[in-house]
């Protein structure tokens, strides 16, 4: 099938400038920030409130696409891994799940706390999460 | 930003044919089929190994991606929400989540259990469980 486009629905208001400054990962984090979620697409949060966690797909859009092997937290020691074993941000399409909790919201605007994501970062998704 | 062109990794060979018949959610499935991962991907797999529980992103290319309010789970009596604030497969970027348990690996196919997802399905991207 021919390669599908995705359609960026928002973008992620942060204070995360640079890798060197990102927690490893979402569950570790208590970094704030604002999910801006653009008009056409406001309509979609409806049903969102604070108190809830919601899943985010971020696109890693400085990424690197096209490394299938990694070693694993940047750390030699343990061997290369192919990156589908790994949750390294490098991978043929860079999406990070990220499980976010919503501190309020305000129209097309989220503030969400537990972000390991780089501001300006693109939004593609947000989902209920299972079991919530 | 320009639209991201994704790049499909792979392909689903399961055994459910139509959407009535697939299951809710992978965490209430027992189904089992094969993720085909495309040959220039295979080193991608290194270190996934049967047992391992991993996290794989379908792009759900049947579904409908210009609607924003369904009625969850179908039900109308609770009323339309935003689809972010669902997991129905009804979105802008029609993008499934599962964790599915690996049972076995010869090569570039993976052997799986626990799917809700239609046979053929193409494969976006494999990740490590958090915490896995």
């Amino acid at each position: 099938m021919e390669q599908p486009s995705l359609r960026i629905i928002g973008i992620l208001h942060g204070d995360i400038a640079g890798l060197d400054e990102a927690p490893r990962n979402y569950d570790i984090s208590d970094r704030t920030g604002t999910l801006e979620i653009y008009p056409e697409y406001q309509a979609g949060l409806e049903g969102i409130a604070a108190g809830q966690t919601i899943v985010v797909l971020f696109w890693l859009h400085r990424s690197n696409r096209d490394v299938l092997m990694v070693y694993p937290r940047g750390d030699r020691s343990r061997g290369l891994h192919g990156v589908f074993a790994t949750r390294s941000p490098v991978r043929p399409n860079p999406i990070a799940i990220s499980e976010l909790k919503v501190l309020a919201v305000d129209g097309n605007r989220l503030e969400v706390s537990g972000l390991d994501i780089l501001d300006g970062t693109p939004i593609i998704d947000i989902k209920k999460q299972l079991g919530g």
